[in-house]
Protein backbone atom coordinates (compact mmCIF):
# COMPACT_ATOMS: atom_id res chain seq x y z
CA UNK A 1 0.00 0.00 0.00
CA UNK A 2 1.50 3.53 -0.85
CA UNK A 3 0.92 5.80 1.40
CA UNK A 4 -0.59 8.61 -0.93
CA UNK A 5 -4.18 7.65 -1.66
CA UNK A 6 -5.06 8.19 -5.45
CA UNK A 7 -6.63 11.72 -7.03
CA UNK A 8 -10.39 11.98 -7.28
CA UNK A 9 -12.09 14.78 -9.12
CA UNK A 10 -13.89 17.05 -6.52
CA UNK A 11 -16.49 17.62 -4.49
CA UNK A 12 -16.00 14.57 -2.50
CA UNK A 13 -16.03 14.26 1.36
CA UNK A 14 -12.50 13.65 3.72
CA UNK A 15 -13.09 12.42 7.46
CA UNK A 16 -10.22 13.47 9.33
CA UNK A 17 -9.73 11.34 12.42
CA UNK A 18 -6.55 12.88 14.36
CA UNK A 19 -5.87 10.90 17.84
CA UNK A 20 -3.66 10.48 21.13
CA UNK A 21 -3.41 7.31 22.36
CA UNK A 22 -3.44 6.40 26.23
CA UNK A 23 -1.81 2.88 25.66
CA UNK A 24 -0.25 2.66 22.08
CA UNK A 25 0.91 -1.04 22.54
CA UNK A 26 -2.30 -1.37 24.20
CA UNK A 27 -4.05 -5.29 22.97
CA UNK A 28 -5.71 -5.21 19.85
CA UNK A 29 -5.06 -1.98 19.06
CA UNK A 30 -2.90 -1.94 16.22
CA UNK A 31 -5.49 -5.63 14.84
CA UNK A 32 -8.29 -3.56 15.17
CA UNK A 33 -6.91 -0.73 13.20
CA UNK A 34 -5.61 -2.52 10.40
CA UNK A 35 -8.68 -4.20 10.45
CA UNK A 36 -11.09 -1.27 10.20
CA UNK A 37 -8.77 -0.17 7.05
CA UNK A 38 -9.22 -3.13 5.69
CA UNK A 39 -12.85 -3.15 6.37
CA UNK A 40 -13.69 0.68 4.99
CA UNK A 41 -11.71 -0.16 2.06
CA UNK A 42 -14.05 -2.60 1.22
CA UNK A 43 -17.21 -0.21 1.55
CA UNK A 44 -19.16 1.78 -1.04
CA UNK A 45 -18.47 4.73 -1.44
CA UNK A 46 -14.67 4.72 -0.33
CA UNK A 47 -12.03 6.18 -1.96
CA UNK A 48 -9.28 6.01 -0.14
CA UNK A 49 -7.17 6.67 3.11
CA UNK A 50 -4.17 8.48 4.61
CA UNK A 51 -2.87 7.35 7.55
CA UNK A 52 0.28 7.52 10.19
CA UNK A 53 1.14 6.81 13.56
CA UNK A 54 4.16 8.88 15.53
CA UNK A 55 4.38 7.71 19.03
CA UNK A 56 0.91 8.06 20.99
CA UNK A 57 0.23 10.71 17.98
CA UNK A 58 -1.80 9.35 14.70
CA UNK A 59 -3.49 11.22 11.88
CA UNK A 60 -6.08 9.46 9.42
CA UNK A 61 -7.46 10.71 6.38
CA UNK A 62 -9.87 9.26 4.62
CA UNK A 63 -11.70 9.87 1.80
CA UNK A 64 -15.51 9.16 0.89
CA UNK A 65 -18.14 9.55 -2.33
CA UNK A 66 -20.20 11.54 -0.19
CA UNK A 67 -22.09 11.44 2.76
CA UNK A 68 -24.31 8.61 2.87
CA UNK A 69 -21.12 6.78 2.07
CA UNK A 70 -20.15 8.37 5.57
CA UNK A 71 -22.62 7.44 7.43
CA UNK A 72 -23.20 3.91 6.14
CA UNK A 73 -19.63 3.20 7.04
CA UNK A 74 -20.50 5.17 10.52
CA UNK A 75 -23.44 2.48 10.99
CA UNK A 76 -21.23 -0.75 9.83
CA UNK A 77 -21.32 -2.86 13.05
CA UNK A 78 -17.89 -4.01 13.86
CA UNK A 79 -16.82 -0.21 13.11
CA UNK A 80 -18.92 0.78 15.93
CA UNK A 81 -17.64 -2.03 18.21
CA UNK A 82 -14.28 -0.41 16.95
CA UNK A 83 -15.39 3.08 18.43
CA UNK A 84 -16.58 2.46 21.57
CA UNK A 85 -13.68 0.72 22.54
CA UNK A 86 -11.23 3.29 21.44
CA UNK A 87 -13.54 5.51 23.17
CA UNK A 88 -13.30 3.60 26.54
CA UNK A 89 -9.55 2.09 26.34
CA UNK A 90 -7.81 3.14 23.66
CA UNK A 91 -7.62 7.06 23.05
CA UNK A 92 -6.64 9.44 25.35
CA UNK A 93 -8.41 12.38 23.18
CA UNK A 94 -9.45 12.86 19.39
CA UNK A 95 -10.79 15.02 16.98
CA UNK A 96 -13.73 14.14 14.19
CA UNK A 97 -13.81 16.14 11.26
CA UNK A 98 -16.48 15.56 8.30
CA UNK A 99 -15.23 17.91 5.64
CA UNK A 100 -16.56 18.56 1.76
CA UNK A 101 -13.37 18.98 -0.42
CA UNK A 102 -13.78 21.92 -2.61
CA UNK A 103 -9.70 21.64 -4.80
CA UNK A 104 -7.47 18.88 -4.96
CA UNK A 105 -4.10 19.43 -6.30
CA UNK A 106 -1.15 17.09 -6.49
CA UNK A 107 2.80 17.12 -7.73
CA UNK A 108 1.87 17.97 -11.17
CA UNK A 109 -1.33 19.79 -11.01
CA UNK A 110 -5.00 19.79 -10.04
CA UNK A 111 -7.25 17.26 -10.09
CA UNK B 1 2.65 22.56 21.49
CA UNK B 2 0.14 19.77 22.21
CA UNK B 3 -0.97 17.70 19.23
CA UNK B 4 -4.27 18.32 18.77
CA UNK B 5 -5.45 21.23 17.90
CA UNK B 6 -8.34 23.07 19.47
CA UNK B 7 -11.93 22.49 18.65
CA UNK B 8 -13.68 25.04 16.64
CA UNK B 9 -17.25 25.82 15.50
CA UNK B 10 -17.79 24.55 12.10
CA UNK B 11 -18.09 25.38 8.91
CA UNK B 12 -14.10 26.37 9.11
CA UNK B 13 -11.75 25.12 6.64
CA UNK B 14 -9.28 22.45 6.38
CA UNK B 15 -5.93 22.05 4.41
CA UNK B 16 -4.71 18.18 4.24
CA UNK B 17 -1.09 18.22 2.83
CA UNK B 18 -0.01 15.08 2.33
CA UNK B 19 3.96 13.88 1.33
CA UNK B 20 6.22 11.73 0.48
CA UNK B 21 9.43 13.41 0.70
CA UNK B 22 12.44 12.61 -1.70
CA UNK B 23 15.37 13.28 1.26
CA UNK B 24 13.74 13.38 4.83
CA UNK B 25 17.39 14.64 5.74
CA UNK B 26 17.75 17.33 3.00
CA UNK B 27 19.36 20.48 4.07
CA UNK B 28 17.08 22.87 5.51
CA UNK B 29 13.83 21.18 5.12
CA UNK B 30 13.52 20.96 9.05
CA UNK B 31 13.87 24.12 9.51
CA UNK B 32 11.85 25.80 6.79
CA UNK B 33 9.25 23.29 7.59
CA UNK B 34 9.37 24.41 11.34
CA UNK B 35 9.48 28.56 10.30
CA UNK B 36 6.27 27.63 8.41
CA UNK B 37 4.44 26.55 11.18
CA UNK B 38 5.80 29.63 13.40
CA UNK B 39 4.48 31.80 10.15
CA UNK B 40 1.24 29.90 9.62
CA UNK B 41 0.39 30.30 13.53
CA UNK B 42 0.83 34.21 13.01
CA UNK B 43 -1.37 34.55 10.02
CA UNK B 44 -4.82 36.13 9.69
CA UNK B 45 -7.65 33.58 10.20
CA UNK B 46 -5.44 30.61 11.35
CA UNK B 47 -7.52 28.49 13.93
CA UNK B 48 -4.40 25.47 14.21
CA UNK B 49 -2.47 22.53 12.69
CA UNK B 50 -2.18 19.02 13.22
CA UNK B 51 0.92 17.98 11.72
CA UNK B 52 3.01 14.47 11.73
CA UNK B 53 5.75 12.88 10.16
CA UNK B 54 7.12 8.82 10.00
CA UNK B 55 10.03 8.46 7.84
CA UNK B 56 9.57 9.87 4.72
CA UNK B 57 5.68 10.20 4.77
CA UNK B 58 4.23 13.64 6.33
CA UNK B 59 0.28 14.65 6.91
CA UNK B 60 0.04 18.75 7.94
CA UNK B 61 -4.10 19.43 8.41
CA UNK B 62 -4.09 22.72 8.94
CA UNK B 63 -7.44 25.23 9.84
CA UNK B 64 -8.74 28.36 8.98
CA UNK B 65 -11.41 30.72 9.17
CA UNK B 66 -12.63 30.71 5.75
CA UNK B 67 -11.02 30.77 2.04
CA UNK B 68 -9.65 34.22 2.00
CA UNK B 69 -7.56 33.03 4.77
CA UNK B 70 -6.06 30.27 2.72
CA UNK B 71 -5.71 32.60 0.02
CA UNK B 72 -3.47 34.85 1.91
CA UNK B 73 -1.29 32.88 3.37
CA UNK B 74 -1.14 31.10 -0.07
CA UNK B 75 0.24 34.39 -0.86
CA UNK B 76 2.16 35.36 1.71
CA UNK B 77 6.21 35.56 0.15
CA UNK B 78 8.67 33.02 2.52
CA UNK B 79 5.59 30.62 1.97
CA UNK B 80 5.41 30.48 -1.55
CA UNK B 81 9.45 30.44 -1.67
CA UNK B 82 9.22 27.55 0.51
CA UNK B 83 6.52 25.94 -1.60
CA UNK B 84 8.79 26.11 -4.52
CA UNK B 85 11.92 24.72 -2.39
CA UNK B 86 9.16 22.15 -1.93
CA UNK B 87 8.18 21.27 -5.30
CA UNK B 88 11.68 21.18 -6.56
CA UNK B 89 13.86 19.59 -4.46
CA UNK B 90 12.03 17.90 -1.14
CA UNK B 91 8.84 16.24 -2.24
CA UNK B 92 9.03 12.81 -4.11
CA UNK B 93 5.27 13.45 -4.22
CA UNK B 94 2.23 14.94 -2.71
CA UNK B 95 -1.74 15.97 -2.41
CA UNK B 96 -3.08 18.80 -0.91
CA UNK B 97 -6.61 19.17 -0.68
CA UNK B 98 -9.06 22.31 0.67
CA UNK B 99 -11.87 21.06 2.44
CA UNK B 100 -15.07 22.87 4.17
CA UNK B 101 -15.26 21.25 7.48
CA UNK B 102 -18.70 20.69 7.99
CA UNK B 103 -19.05 19.02 11.50
CA UNK B 104 -16.71 18.11 14.04
CA UNK B 105 -16.66 15.91 17.29
CA UNK B 106 -13.79 15.51 20.11
CA UNK B 107 -13.89 12.72 22.56
CA UNK B 108 -16.48 14.64 24.79
CA UNK B 109 -18.87 15.53 22.45
CA UNK B 110 -19.56 17.53 19.20
CA UNK B 111 -18.59 21.07 18.52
Amino acid sequence: MTFLSDQFEPPYYAVIFSSVSSRVDAEGYAQTAGRMLDLAAQADGYLGVETLGAGANGITVSYWRDEAAIAAWRNEADHAQARAKGRQTWYKDFRLRVAKVERAYGMSGSK
